[in-house]
């Protein structure tokens, strides 16, 4: 990115709180001076009544040509006739891996201090393949796919990460003594790419393993990278030892160098338009945006901006045991950058 | 169990440090006084010269005889040829339901001193049917199965278990908001059992959320009762909640009335045979074993026995941070009966 380029951003600020968490990262951007133009679309569980429509055309083309955006949350009904508008955003944008860093904030206190990790999700195929089937009655059945392609990519997506991160080590998921194809398949997958990284440590850890390590001693883990339903489960976890998804930033790469900045949290309907949202996931989330696209400077004074006025603990919102208003916390963020 | 009466119970050692824990628990079933006599059978990964044979048809019969046992670690090779014998096992007696009550150890300090809740696994189908096919060249797939008849019977089993003892709460573990159709016949037959236990109260919480929740708060849950694989991750991260599979206590329920009590740790090849293994996971199943057969008396002096001398700290094995060797830890438990 060239001084003095505007750069155009995507913005779905989505359902319940979303609109108001956007706002706060519109007015941390401005007092940054970052140099984004938003272009704002509603996707989201209500129908636009301007639109008429969930999802429409003209929003996922804002983030093919933008190929940057962020995102609010959007609810996903359980057992409700459409597709989660989350999954259809990940197929139609081929988002193919979520990238979730769990840092333990300093001066937020929880049962952990040492959490420094990331977790690497493949996004689009797995557990989440849609093919499920009565085989008769009372017999059910659900399709996990693993492809080499997708294991491949996502593979290649966490190894070159850590590189570029400067992390040390990255561990692969897995539950491949008992799904011996599908999550010997992405082990393989694994496998082929580290030995492209042979700066990078390689291992291998069962899930049930990792749940139990991560709890004891989150410390050891690294990068770790994963097949689509165990990267729901561990990233949640991950989320939970510093705080809960309120805090934690969320990514996705997509096809074509796509980078969605995403909030992993519900959109709290109970709260909505009270002025009480937490806006730190997304904001940090943006700031995970503003680092795909080298804005370094800005991004790192937003996250320190971030991290102090969490640190110092004078405005928090409910959900963090404090009482501030989401403008308050807003505008505390901004008078730190 | 009539006094006086002496049980006949399976005992498999297993491998690795299995036969080592099994003679502990051996010794402190003669220190308290359990008439117990034990049909003792080599099943594990080894091929037994007696018999040349990783699983014997007697064990097998041994168990569906006496309907109770006890069983060491048997390791589960990645990727080698055979099933796992713990899976065969399962498969064999049609241990439909895995139980682990995982409470906070008083005295051995873990980041968490309010865990007092109960895993209930499916334990025969899911994730676990074994049904994969490579679909062409690089797309290979596992089946998840889902039964009307194996979601009642554990949905059974844990609402009862809730109500014979003195629990309040079942909650129902899934991600059927993905998995519709097979997360969610096992929802409806949770919700069908509930409706016949008016006085438990039923919820069904989403898996990523469950363990983001458990990590934070693992005080708010009671009985979880879920899927082969969900129970597999969750039932692992609970126990690294309250220190590790070394303390955790496991049995599985099988058709006609099994039971059979596991150590569900590994083998640990590395420690065999050196009197360094921890035998607190055999010993607090065999008490889970005790109290199926209504030794109460005898299951709550060993089990009072094996929590004092923890709690005092004295006599403790490596893996809980001291220096015992697995006899003195023993007999140190035998002396508090
Ligand atoms: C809302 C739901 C469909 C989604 C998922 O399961 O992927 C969420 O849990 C997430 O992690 O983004
Ligand atoms: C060893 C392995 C096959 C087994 C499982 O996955 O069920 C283990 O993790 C367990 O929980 O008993």
């Amino acid at each position: 990115t060239e001084a003095g380029e505007t750069i155009r951003a995507t913005l779905f600020p989505g359902d319940g709180i979303g609109p108001e968490i956007a706002e706060s990262v519109k007015q941390v951007f401005k007092v940054a001076g970052v140099p984004i133009e938003w272009e704002e679309h509603y996707v989201g569980t209500e129908v636009d009544p301007r639109t008429e429509s969930f999802l429409t055309w003209e929003s996922l083309e804002s983030v093919r040509r933008n190929k940057v955006g962020l995102k609010g949350p959007m609810a996903t009904p359980i057992g409700k006739g459409h597709r989660s508008l989350n999954l259809t955003l990940r197929k139609e944008l081929g988002l193919y891996a979520n990238v979730r860093p769990c840092n333990s904030l300093p001066g937020y206190k929880t049962r952990y201090d040492d959490v420094n990790l990331v977790t690497i999700r493949e996004n689009t195929e797995g557990e989440y393949s849609g093919l499920e089937h009565q085989v008769v009655r009372g017999v059910v059945e659900s399709l996990k796919i693993i492809t080499r392609q997708a294991s491949l990519r996502v593979a290649e997506y966490a190894f070159h990460y850590a590189k570029t991160n400067g992390r040390e080590r990255v561990s692969a998921i897995h539950k491949a003594n008992i799904m011996r194809k599908t999550d010997g398949l992405f082990l393989k997958c694994c496998r082929e790419v580290a030995e492209k990284y042979p700066e990078i440590i390689y291992e291998e850890v069962i899930i049930d393993n990792c749940c139990m390590t991560l709890v004891k001693n989150p410390g050891t883990f690294d990068v770790l990278v994963m097949p689509n339903l165990y990267g729901d489960i561990i990233s949640d976890l991950c989320a939970g030892l510093i705080g809960g998804l309120g805090l934690t930033p969320s990514c996705n790469i997509g096809e074509g160098g796509i980078c969605l900045a995403e909030a992993v949290h519900g959109s709290a309907p109970d709260i909505s338009g009270k002025n009480l949202a937490n806006p730190t996931a997304l904001m940090l989330s943006a700031v995970m945006m503003l680092r795909h696209l080298q804005f370094n400077d800005q991004a790192e004074r937003i996250h320190n901006a971030i991290l102090q006025t969490i640190a110092e603990g004078k405005y928090r919102t409910a959900d963090l045991g404090g009482k501030s208003s989401t403008s308050d916390y807003t505008k505390a963020v901004c008078d730190h950058i």
